[in-house]
């Protein structure tokens, strides 16, 4: 904790200072030479939000130097996370492609879904079977009913499963069908959920909220990693900015960011992000140019009748000129698809 | 559902979108004396996103024309929603102040508070038992230890209780306590906490997440409303913007939007939203001059030492100064305090 | 500069850091009884952005402790600018209304507005004689004859007059004719105006920038006093979010963060900030509630018919209704109207 | 122009609404079948807000259905513009990498640059002479010298030249030295510069400001289109939101985007978006594989003395590293390098 004090403070505010620090368990460290007292406070960090400093009489600013994030962070692990499943290791050197419909619907629908993404070259599925919306008069998911299908159909071609669990009461159901639990972006900070997938020896993939800071989401990460499951992925799928010709703003930057950051694997979600079609393509290529372990893309064998997310769902065909184009891209970051 | 075709959309593009329209139960009305073909469906809505028809070949743009919420409307119940609550009512011609610490600590901690608020004016005691904490390392509350500190604090203030439930599963525990059940910004659209929400009977206020539009908040009530519990109280408590010499920045002008398109009450947060103390009674007076319907604001007789939030919570002088300023502004409004 | 260098950074690593910082005439204290390495350099700012360091090998951060600006910061005045014009002060015990239409469009037009808000307690005419607009196909403004017939219609009314200055190449002409002259959000870093201004003896009104923080309208003030030109009065008009259900978000907390950072006066422009007449009200009272020096408000004899900006434009009679709100409110600040 | 009534709005208001219509010269069309009536006004845009219409009682929604821009759009000139300056096309079928130093410092400086630069494959310099900086205090370039050394150190390399014009009494100046004409993000609305712009014969490139929508961006280009320069090249350089991790968030949809709306070619500057020269090769990547037609990159010989961004400025052997991953990734996009 590095607390500056204002020009001029008196030196009774900057003691008072010295004293909160002590009576927190921190050491402290004085530097007045400067024009401005700094103090430095070695200690227990996590809980101190300077902004606690920053309200005391006679201070300027407060830094908190130690991340609040440890088991995530890249200096905890320098030669970064392979998450191994079955024969697919996401980390490694291949990007790792996970695609599917937003939703099961029915057997018919994801098995043919399945196969298409399969013969393109995806290896993991992807589809849920419950559904977050935004309105209660919306499509909510098969339920339980749509695990099944989406099991039966990754089984058939050889992919693994990931879907979305919605609370913390749905984990054992989840486990027993799924090779990867995703926590959706409006439950990035939902902690309760968090603690309890800690506690599960399985992949989550983590996706970033909407509005998080990439500390915010690495503090999500250090949630389960606490628990003792570092088999995290992070996704990265947009975030809300002003511009609205997107549905969000995909930011591509947190790919390369994190990777300093962190240790843990990143996965992109161009479909989400984007919200269109017709943008997918172009995002799913920058992700893959800019480094990202994978990608999640939506996929669905006749988007004009999908019951959710169609403006978003790839054609099989778009997404096997995709898969294409992203063997062209990978070998310049010395990777393959 | 208003779609506007391209200048110059081929006749059979045109087409396409009125068969999909008509397959997905509307009824169509045709434009075509403009330059670009406009096509009115009436129809079954909340479940249809325009995008699905922005992505069609030939299509310039898509509106909703519709709300995507109705019980939450304005239009749904002109006069406006007043909750009574024993004595005090939400929604009326007074201001209604819930005071009170973030977390509470022991008896003698939220005995003081409560004792302190009262004498001031305020008649909700507000206080978390149960805090999500985007940190696993910070303090998680006191749970059902601190409800019973709590009930028995505002009981013996003669104040009404308002506490956060963080799950589902926390419902009953809450409801044996609490007069109003509070959603925390996180959780605003957890939708399956929202959903047994509305299966209660007892005011629910819920707040707007940091990043979520004002339509987005609505359709959160509407979750609530939707399930047969009419008594939503909606929170202002900041968003999240570029600047950041404040926590979140705070949208005054939320209140008079939500008077506008709802008949719900709407409150204002300033203590989360700037997080700093020293900005609390300026934004509090504000929120109140702009037409809000109470205030909720963190107090704690001894913030230097509080474990959460410190702070961003008032001294109990600031507090009754602060009150006595609102009993000024209210009258402007044609309020009290 | 405070430079935190990486837990286990190289000695080597810091040593090039501190000779950096030497090179550029910082003088260097070392702290190194921390987990991090903390260097603390003093000596000549404002030239250097902390990023130069943070891509150091073996650099955490970098923090900036001296405001890049000087001239503005409250430290260097701490009673707080007052600036006097003619029997108008700005920035003293009263609130100044500066009222008007957004555009002048004829002598009558101008006339009638003049009147009405003068005899509802306005102090200052606004009005625009150059529009900067984003469509190269909207009406641009009178010009000249414009700023003739705000003289006149002010005078006539006993007002002073404020009005827009595009470039820095109207400067002259526009210090002929009016009290003050107004920067628009456009041009908040417009620095060959800037600079220009400094060199000018009559106030400023500088509005802040839709995206600029406050650190950044601060420095845009910089570059005017730095000049000589010590009458600069700030203007909260909206920043751009993610919300739109108003055309800015007017960002009320600035009011407050600028006062403690700065001995400026900050007005508030509820018309520009919102967009719409209906939002005007309660965001100027909001904006008086929170401690602003004045207020900037449209106001036109006949909106529907205005040639631009109609429809953020009070109706007299709605900004006589303001005025009497705000005379009630003023008092709980310590202020008059 | 689409005007949506409110359900249940009265005949008067609709009556209202058309007639006010009418008298701004549209003809309405109006379709009362539905719920909601709807007005379509077919007639003169550009100049009309919608929000004009919406604050109208009785109203609910108003949308603009016709562009405000035309020139700009790429309805106008559906093959592309593809501009040419000597033997180098912008907006063909090559990747088109402009690159230098932030600012000119010296002719040792810049020729280094130049030189190396050019070795790698750039086909045009950057450099500034003018600088916008933020404070007051820092290296404001070096003027008409610097312009002389720009185009010294450009012909000895056989590139073409582009620099910054901030303000329009310079554009004489800048014209007689350089081959393409910068606009800084803060001047994308300098609408007296646009103008001016609009009557040179030399390209334009335009960067999009840091809050800008992509509307606003092509608005602007309309701006310059509209006065017969049609050169005009788009540059994606950052956006801001909340995240704060690199200095702006670079909008890389925002190729795509402005792909389908208009017929100009874009590029995008990761430099300034980032701010760090860690982002730099990764969003570079990025950029490419998302269609943009070049980029804008900082390099510096010795970025460590820079006296401008070095943080930023990439090292020439990561520049050719840049070059060579560019050679692989652009035939994914059927481009070359």
């Amino acid at each position: 904790m590095l607390v500056v004090m204002q020009e001029g403070a008196e030196e009774a505010q900057t003691q008072n200072v010295i004293n909160r620090l002590v009576s927190m368990g921190f050491i402290v460290h004085r530097s007045s030479g400067m024009l401005h007292t700094v103090l430095g406070g070695v200690g227990p960090v996590g809980d101190v939000d300077p902004i606690e400093f920053e309200v005391m009489p006679g201070v300027k600013e407060c830094h908190r130097i130690v991340s609040p994030y440890k088991l995530a962070s890249r200096h905890f692990k320098p030669a970064g996370t392979r998450i191994q499943i079955g024969d697919v290791e996401i980390g490694g050197d291949q990007v790792v492609v996970m695609a599917g419909p937003c939703s099961v619907e029915s057997r018919d629908q994801i098995g043919q879904v399945a196969e298409a993404v399969a013969a393109s070259g995806a290896k993991v599925l992807r589809g849920g079977a419950f559904k977050p919306r935004s309105s209660p008069y919306s499509f909510q998911g098969m339920g339980e009913d749509g695990l099944k299908l989406l099991r039966e159909a990754a089984d058939r071609n050889k992919l693994l499963l990931v879907s979305e669990v919605m609370d913390q009461t749905q984990i054992p159901l989840l486990a027993a069908y799924v090779d990867i639990l995703q926590v959706g972006a409006r439950n990035m900070q939902n902690y309760n959920l968090l603690r309890e997938l800690g506690a599960l020896r399985k992949p989550v993939l983590l996706k970033r909220g909407i509005s998080a800071t990439i500390e915010e989401l690495l503090l999500s990460a250090e949630y389960i990693l606490s628990g003792g499951n570092y088999d995290v992925i992070l996704c990265e799928r947009g975030i809300r900015t002003f511009e609205n010709s997107t549905r969000n703003t995909m930011d591509i930057s947190a790919i390369p960011v994190v990777k300093a950051l962190s240790h843990l694997p990143i996965v992109a979600d161009p479909s989400h992000a984007t919200g269109r079609r017709d943008k997918v393509l172009p995002m799913a290529r920058a992700a893959v140019a800019a480094g990202a372990d994978g990608l999640l893309v939506e996929v669905h064998h006749d988007p004009d009748h999908a019951l959710s997310d169609g403006a978003q769902s790839l054609y099989p065909s778009q997404f096997a000129e995709l898969m294409n184009q992203l063997r062209i891209i990978a070998p310049a970051v010395g990777r393959s698809v």
